[in-house]
């Protein structure tokens, strides 16, 4: 019988590439409105190319932004990395859930299911998402990579289960992407629905169930238990 | 002729020691609400302790704090410390400048005074505070003293004297610290105007104007070029 429901945060809870990318068109805007001069479309193409080489949670995208506008020597770049800064976080702060997420975790509680969050990330940056998206509290426990030191994989989903107690086929690891949510959770032996959100929504899947958002989520999952 | 008036930022352009506290107090109240078992006095007390000892810009204080809640062991920080930092940034994020400040700045632009920014502090966060304040671009430079690796003292003023060509008695120094604003400014020659807000206004002055806040300063300035 499934009792335990794995969620993945970003593009499942939230749509996490959309507001990735509204932050970081907002912090190049904010960095124009300081003075800059240059255009959005420059800024977001140079942006993009450096959250591509060093990750999404590199700390210093802004000051090498920058750097790299090589005409243009930036001689007081404090102003214009504070004014991005501001701007990006501030759009981060904004976040909220796809409006289907809150009012089905409520119900899967209500009808006795056990609630985790499984998710690659860091564990502060990812606890804030969840605070932020008003749903921290209806999971019972949060599994994320960089606390346990392992990416999401067969060994995360192990570990899970040891942790939680559970036998593969009393799970449902619920995810949009088929990498690292759909095939690790189904080579040990979980159930898994892919939800097709968010930019990695696109391809083939060999997840036991596939659906376009939250709608026919529990209903499915009564349909997995029989 | 006065023709150039530096500013401080912190307790003379917003009331920077109310958001502090405000931010803490908010932070441990979001623990709180995330389960912590503590008071909001408890924790206040410890991390009140924590930035007495490691100062403001320490970036580790909630952890600290959870470490030393030496009773109870907290097993999984990160969602306390998501909570504090995300309630603490947005407490900060909300700052506004003291209701007489956006209006006289205004004014001493139009009677064609230049404003500058002199100013201890972190540059980042400095030019953060002055754009969240709606008042960065009044200014004609700002000066920051970790971006110069100069502390806010003689040689600092010196400094700024020349980077923006000016002679001492051309230049009037507005703040709220007789220790880092008044003191050194007059030592190197400025006229000096202290504001008595915030946490460090009392004691006896030796600036050439005292103002309880910005409603005088105008005609004070004025005064002092006579």
């Amino acid at each position: 019988m499934i009792n335990n429901l794995l969620f993945d945060i970003d593009d499942t809870l939230f749509p996490s590439s959309e507001f990735a990318a509204l932050a970081r068109r907002n912090a190049v805007r904010a960095m124009i409105r300081m003075g800059l001069y240059a255009t959005e479309d420059e800024l977001l193409e140079i942006l993009n190319k450096i959250i591509e080489e060093k990750g999404s949670n590199y700390p210093r995208h802004f000051d090498l932004l920058l750097k790299r506008m090589k005409e243009r020597k930036i001689e007081n770049p404090a102003r214009f990395v504070a004014a991005a800064t501001g701007a990006y976080h501030d759009t981060k702060a904004a976040i909220q859930p796809y409006p289907d997420v809150p009012s089905t975790l409520l119900e899967m509680k209500e009808l006795g299911y056990r609630l985790y969050v499984a998710t690659n990330g860091i564990s502060v940056k990812q606890w804030d998402k969840l605070i932020r998206l008003g749903v921290a509290l209806y999971f019972d426990e949060v599994f994320v990579s960089d606390e346990l030191g392992i990416k999401k994989g067969p060994a995360f989903f192990r570990y899970v289960l040891k942790k939680i107690k559970a036998e593969p086929k009393e799970c449902v690891m619920i995810g949009d992407r088929e990498d690292t949510d759909i095939l690790p959770a189904k080579a040990v032996g979980l159930y898994t629905i892919r939800i097709m959100r968010g930019k990695y929504s696109t391809g083939p899947s060999k997840a036991d169930v596939v659906l376009p958002d939250f709608k026919g989520l529990i209903s499915n999952v009564l349909n997995l238990s029989r």
